[in-house]
């Protein structure tokens, strides 16, 4: 067992810097998309057997130090009882948007083991197989609670905020409901084999500081305080976060998640004794194999005085990227943070 | 002649802290709907007599301490030769992308007085209406890059970064290209009578802080320097750019403009020695009048040691904004900000 990932986010010595990569069970991967090719992607998520394959690619392919679960954010949006359906080219798209009392009332807190089964079964399965930690998920409250007011993926947030801003009961109320779901669904997850917990806030970087603190950091601590006890590294990723990260520092997360805007250097003082995962461009992958291996090193050199770092693109890996210069990415990583 | 904004820009003492809010002249505003009912948005902007009516609008309707040219930024891509159309629903639409040699030797370095002689008109004309100074601008090269390399508005930025990464010469020599077409753009805007003259650089904040300074920041600097003659005010806003606001401090400009993700008392530490601008989420402007009110107290209180601070939103009112909220907004600043 490669435990290198888990050291790391607690800040332990390692011989080298591992690495796993946000969708590294995706699209950029012909081997996914032949499993893809057969079903709709929340079927895909709703069988355990493809899960389990389509996790395991990216790891025996380039050596990930992690495994993933594959799986979406809104599953259990889903289970919540909001009807959900993915759109090819517009993304996910609730039909019943969330916009007030009766839209809330209709939700509710699943039992995580009876109603997304499949996601346990799937880290079940996952752990008989894997050689490298598995990372279990959730969206975090903010985010989620925005593809329920929008109705899926929005530019601007205009619903999201206008109800933040003349029924914040509401929000928080919808807030405080999705928090209760996803500590239900994570510990689930804990007591299924996942080894590390990830929530992931793609949204939170809508928001100004002093909403943050209101509107979404407390039901973050709630969570990760009710995780606490399992005792796995929990990493928090807010997504273009860049001026939250001292708030996000006091989340009770072990490992901030990085996107690329920041220089690393300047987030390791930022966020302080914490491990850091990040931060490199995702499209930086496009560089030719010199200037891709410059680049890692130089974020590995940023990243010297870390208490613990986790390589990791700063977003997803784009569907148009060659598996190969993935290959490029994880050997950089691997062979420049060798510590003689 | 109210110049309150001018010397706020200048770091001088004023008054009062001076307000204009992005996109005040637009659709929010049923005068402005009004105007645009007869006409597409292009053909708007090329008729000064329907451009001086809007640029006034919110000035009369609010008591804003300054007006800004009513324009798009790219009306510029267009002189230099790119066709360009507006689309409901879609934005800005270039039918022809520019992502290979042949693209960029299709575009050319206008005449501005002789091919956008409305924007000129415009000025000149509000010049004798306006008692409040007149802001004149255009989109920062990287910005403008985008729009001609993606074809329009983009998520991802893929194409774009592709070029970046992958030729990175001819990236270069199309930035080359608009920078020279904008200096003769703003230069033109400053002798027909523009008092303070603005880049928006709307996407910038999609850079990491290592590819801002290789592909954006040097063609900024370049751009302003080639202003300075003029001896006007130059502002520098590079949306979403917490994370470049040290080096934005270096791109020439007096006043660095700032989205409402920083909190504006950090910003001012980052910036140093310049006047900031902004930096209310332009959502917030939902708020009730009283919440409303605090929250601008408490940007003007943070604010308090900027070297000069021209109050503005953190990006353009948003189209639903109800104009009534925009008032609240205007008459707190005025009146929460005066110096006794």
């Amino acid at each position: 067992m490669n435990d290198t990932f888990l050291r790391a986010c607690r800040g332990e010595k390692t011989a080298y810097t591992p690495i796993w990569i946000m969708r590294q069970a995706g699209r950029y991967l012909p081997e996914y998309q032949r499993v893809r090719g057969g079903v709709s992607f929340l079927e895909l998520c709703k069988r355990p057997d493809l899960c389990v394959e389509v996790t395991l690619q990216p790891v025996d392919l380039f050596g990930m130090d992690a495994a993933i679960l594959f799986s979406d954010i809104l599953i259990l949006m889903e289970a919540m009882g909001a009807p959900l359906d993915f759109h090819e080219g517009r993304g996910p798209v609730f039909a019943e948007t969330v916009r007030n009392q009766a839209g809330l009332d209709r939700l509710r807190v699943p039992d995580a083991e009876a109603e997304t089964p499949f996601v346990m079964e799937t880290i079940r399965l996952l752990r008989r197989e894997l050689q490298v930690p598995l990372i279990g998920f959730a969206g975090a409250p903010f985010t989620c609670a925005t593809y329920l007011i929008e109705g899926g993926s929005s530019k601007v947030f205009w619903e999201t905020k206008k109800m933040m801003y003349t029924a914040p009961e509401l929000f928080h109320a919808l807030m405080a409901k999705i928090t209760a779901a996803t500590i239900g669904y994570l510990q689930a997850q804990a007591r299924a084999g996942a080894q590390a917990l990830q929530l992931f806030d793609s949204w939170a970087g809508i928001l100004a500081p002093v909403d943050f603190v209101e509107f979404a950091l407390p039901y973050v601590q709630e969570i990760l305080a009710a995780l606490r006890q399992f005792n796995l590294p929990l990493i928090y990723f807010a997504n273009n976060g860049a001026t939250l990260l001292e708030l996000s520092a006091t989340s009770g997360a072990d490992v901030i998640g990085l996107d690329w805007r920041v220089n690393i250097g300047e987030a390791i003082r930022r966020v302080g004794e914490r491990a850091v995962q990040g931060n490199l461009d995702p499209f930086a992958l496009l560089l030719p194999r010199d200037q891709l291996r410059a680049r890692i090193g130089r974020i590995l050199a940023d990243a010297r005085e870390a208490r613990g770092h986790v390589f990791n693109l700063g977003h997803g890996v784009h569907q148009f990227t060659p598996p190969e210069q993935v290959r490029i990415a994880v050997d950089a990583v691997h062979e420049l943070s060798q510590r003689s």
